[in-house]
């Protein structure tokens, strides 16, 4: 196992699972662990992670279950990252990682087949406007130059079973659109988590779960999260989340 | 100013305002004072109230604007009530109840003219199962047996003016019918706040607000708010808009 420049190991609190970051390319966010730990996971079976980035999603629900995992990851160093993260946790046989553009993922997995889709996908609309941030594997993984809401929707939904659950994580703003494209690529929105940095502030961060072909009844508004307390450390369930304490 | 067979009179928070209430025709629920408080009150030109039963909303929010107030009730009874509460708080030059189907509001307010439409509309879909509450009133104001929600945004939709604003109060697991319906009938989302019992409850009361003819982007998710504190009692935020304090 070699690590590259500017890489490190960090200890997830999965299980003892560890994941390769890099200050200069990609470290995960909060908005993957919250994802990870959202939908209800498949004991067997196949679950995708679309736009997988350095493959923190997929390490943190390994120990959970005995599906098969795939991760698309679209940046070839990213893919990489995840790759040698699944080896440094001796975890080849139950992930596959693809470096592959999420159009193409069908190639590579069998349309109608997959339990759970897990996606953390670009949430900006075109081009990155911050010219303080120019480091591009941030830019391809936040903002939608190489695929949009509405592709990265009809890939998972072919990917899915009948029945089969979408777990996306994503920004309030683009609410409305998120639920227009969920029903317009047959996934029916089920349950919602709105994530509030404080208690007196607005919701930046959504998890959406939807059902292929499912009915659209049943709605459900999960208890809110809130990332910090009101003195601005990390709340009680956000650093349960991130340390397990 | 004669109060009826088991009416009484209660005190609303807001400036000493009065209302007539009955236990065995209609009270005002939380729901309502929640809608009272959840829109930015334009202050002066035409605000209506449909679905007003008792006429709570329109009473909570005289004293802040100057605009006139219209509320609409189909039941003749709550109207009656709504009627002599405004005239107990003398209140009849700026509002004015019309007992109506609100399928003829049109008749009595122009097209296009209004800059707020309020609404507590019934929740239920077609008729009541609990046969354990068979208070007319209530059944006809909580289910959708003379008018369903798509009539209701319809009707607001034809009132406003472009780009006046449609606050409504609702339940969580209408929410997509809700979203598509506002659209339907040209009332842009724009603010939604979710009411959750108790911090750990899922939530069980929406306030949304839309703009005729507004955009479809800039859509806001607003702080949560509990209607009870872990141990059972109003919330500090509850018993502020119940009581002040």
């Amino acid at each position: 196992m070699c690590l590259k420049e500017n890489e490190r190991i960090d200890q997830l609190f999965a299980d003892g699972i560890k994941i390769i970051q890099s200050p200069k390319v990609f470290s995960f966010s909060l908005d993957a662990v919250l994802l990870a730990n959202f939908p209800k996971i498949p004991k067997k079976g196949k679950i995708v992670d679309l736009c997988a980035g350095n493959g923190a999603v997929g390490l943190f629900i390994a120990k959970k279950t005995k599906s098969k995992i795939y991760q698309i990851e679209l940046q070839e160093k990213l893919a990489d990252m995840a790759q040698r993260s699944v080896a440094l946790n001796h975890l080849e046989k139950q992930i596959e990682v693809f470096p592959l553009d999420l159009k193409d993922s069908l190639n590579r997995i069998a349309s109608d087949s997959c339990d759970l889709v897990l996606c953390n996908p670009p949430y900006f609309k075109g081009l990155p406007t911050n010219r303080k941030n120019p480091n591009p594997y941030y830019a391809i993984a936040r903002h939608e130059t190489h695929t949009d809401l509405d592709e990265v929707l009809f890939t998972s939904s072919k990917l899915l079973k009948m029945n089969g659950h979408f777990a996306m994580v994503h920004r309030p703003d683009r609410f409305l659109e998120i639920i227009d494209l969920m029903k317009k690529n047959r996934l029916a929105p089920k349950r919602i988590q709105f994530v509030y940095p404080k208690p007196e502030k607005d919701a930046n961060i959504l998890l959406i779960e939807g059902i292929k072909d499912g009915k659209l009844d049943g709605f459900k508004v999960l208890p809110p999260m809130f990332t910090y307390d009101t003195v601005g450390n990390y709340s009680l369930e956000t650093s349960r989340l991130l340390y397990g304490q």
